[in-house]
């Protein structure tokens, strides 16, 4: 049964699942992120994601990240379709303040400000140059690159640069109700603080990101300008589209596609398809059908909430190439959700 | 002409060089390294060597890393040696106090102690099992790994493990005149505290390394433990041998050797070739010519020295397996030493 669209016809000899996990200040703002149930836990949510995929268990947060309604982490999504197709992982820490007690690479660069408050970043080009090396090594390794994220507040930074860059954004969201309205708000708070407006910086992603954007930007930026040797898919929603409009401004050229979950190109309230096709870039989509979990936060995934996360879509088309199935990936994020080890 | 002794035959298809970056407070004993101009700046060494290697760049500290009668760091070897040949390098921070600007992999676990004053470590199976994830995941990418590091004073903790398991070490330095009986002293004090004796924690390398060794040893035991799908080269002098006397106490399999310099192997006041004979490793050796070069602080390299560190013999040894010569390797030692940028 097809569960892959449209058909992915590259097999990748040695497959690198890469995650970069972030802080930002503006994920805090109440009503804007489900990762974490309460703010004060979003800055521990990506450690954690990382925690999970790397050795099913958490281990420097109370509880399993969860979003609103119950959802677990699309990590678990993510760690089972590592486990069904072996592919190794590989988390990079740029701008994390809690940092994750697994081997993880360290990219330096502070955690993201709050963008209504003051600039995101200050030290845009020190991640983008450390990110270029690292992409550089890794691409004598792999010739398949798969490039996720986990960083609590990454829509609203996303859809703040895509619109610093002139493009028609609208982004999705891990609530099944999309809080545009607070996003944009933000937004424009953000927009007034920094001077700018949409499309004034168009040609100058640098600067868009030291405004408004976040620390996952600049390093996965930098890893795509360092991978130019290997195929590079960036793993999920409109964080990724961002990246991609923001690769294309500074001419980073290359083997690049986009793989997300139906849940994303399905959204209403984003744009997922239409940005991604002014880009010329080709994308790809898994349907991880989990209206089959067992468990109903999970089932929920199909309804909208917790579109995308953790490279979930991407992990899964990588899965498939490796014969993994629908319902074999359904039933190992069960066997994930229920076998996780939590801090006693 | 022959500068790698013996031959060496395999050609390793992606070969990885790895370079464990570590901090303890032994080092900091006065007379003890050589790593570092002043006791203060050894924090900073490790990283310093990462920064050159990865950047050909100093950031983080003040000069470049330097021995006793101004020879620099043997970093520029090994940055000579991964230039010509094109081998990709990878720095992993184990308990390393001062972080580089750079990309690598974090480790956790904190500084080592003075093995003198306290426990040297609290957290080695921490540092062990972290690494034998990354060992798991290195050994999808790379058939050939080799492994050195840099740890200001990691003779004396070598030494201090190597006596606790029962092994008539002796080690070299980085001063041309080892001060063994300083060593020894301090070693003597350390068994004192921990109430341990020569041999007597012969089957208990963790709590060997726990007691009177560094953070650098439990990374590098997780990552071989990691990595037996790949050739493992331990690069390095006596810290690898006491690795390699360690790994062997815990029954680490798979196809392991270690590579050094010609100046560790006929160092007199070491007994190298003994103990590595005495585990049934195989070991090679590099003679990179030093003397050739044109700077006399490289020079005396060969005179003894600055034997050892930063993997370079094992470095050296890589190269010439891409066809470069020794006369090369010299003239790119002295090229490095002479554009690698320092702070303003």
């Amino acid at each position: 049964m097809q569960w892959i669209y449209p058909d992915f016809e590259f097999k990748p000899r040695r497959p690198l699942f890469l995650c970069i996990i972030s802080n930002t200040d503006t994920g805090k703002i109440p009503g804007i992120s489900a990762a974490g149930t309460s703010p004060e836990l979003t800055d521990y949510t990506p450690g954690a994601d990382a925690e999970l995929v790397e050795t099913n268990s958490i281990i420097t947060m109370p509880e399993l990240p969860e979003a609103p309604g119950g959802s677990p982490t699309p990590a678990i999504v993510t760690k089972a379709a590592l486990n069904l197709s072996g592919i190794p992982s590989l988390f990079v820490a740029s701008g994390l303040r809690k940092k994750p007690a697994i081997p993880y690479v360290e990219m330096g660069g502070s955690a993201g400000n709050d963008i209504r408050k003051q600039r995101a970043l200050d030290d845009v080009k020190g991640i983008y140059e450390r990110s270029v090396i690292l992409g550089k090594k890794l691409a004598s390794f792999s010739d398949c690159v798969f490039i996720g994220e986990s960083i609590a507040g990454g829509t609203t930074t996303a859809l703040a640069v895509l619109k610093a860059l002139g493009y028609d954004g609208k982004v999705s969201s891990s609530f099944a109700i999309n809080p545009v309205e607070l996003k944009i708000k933000v937004i424009e708070e953000a927009f007034n603080r920094a001077q700018i407006s949409e499309g004034s910086l168009k040609g100058d992603p640098f600067r868009a990101i030291a405004e408004v954007g976040d620390p996952m930007m600049p390093c996965a930026l930098g890893l795509m300008r360092g991978l130019n040797r290997s195929k590079v898919i960036l793993a999920g929603g409109t964080q990724m589209v961002a990246i991609l409009a923001m690769a294309n401004a500074i001419q980073i050229r290359g083997d690049i596609s986009i793989a997300t979950t139906k849940y994303i190109v399905e959204d209403d309230s984003a744009n997922f398809v239409e940005v991604v096709g002014s880009l010329g870039v080709p994308y790809y989509y898994s349907d991880p059908g989990l209206e089959r979990s067992k468990f109903p936060p999970v089932q929920i995934y199909a309804q909208g909430y917790v579109k995308e996360g953790v490279g979930m879509g991407g992990a899964a088309l990588a899965a498939s190439l490796y014969g993994v199935t629908q319902q074999q990936l359904v039933e190992e994020t069960d066997r994930v959700l229920t076998t996780v080890e939590l801090p006693k």
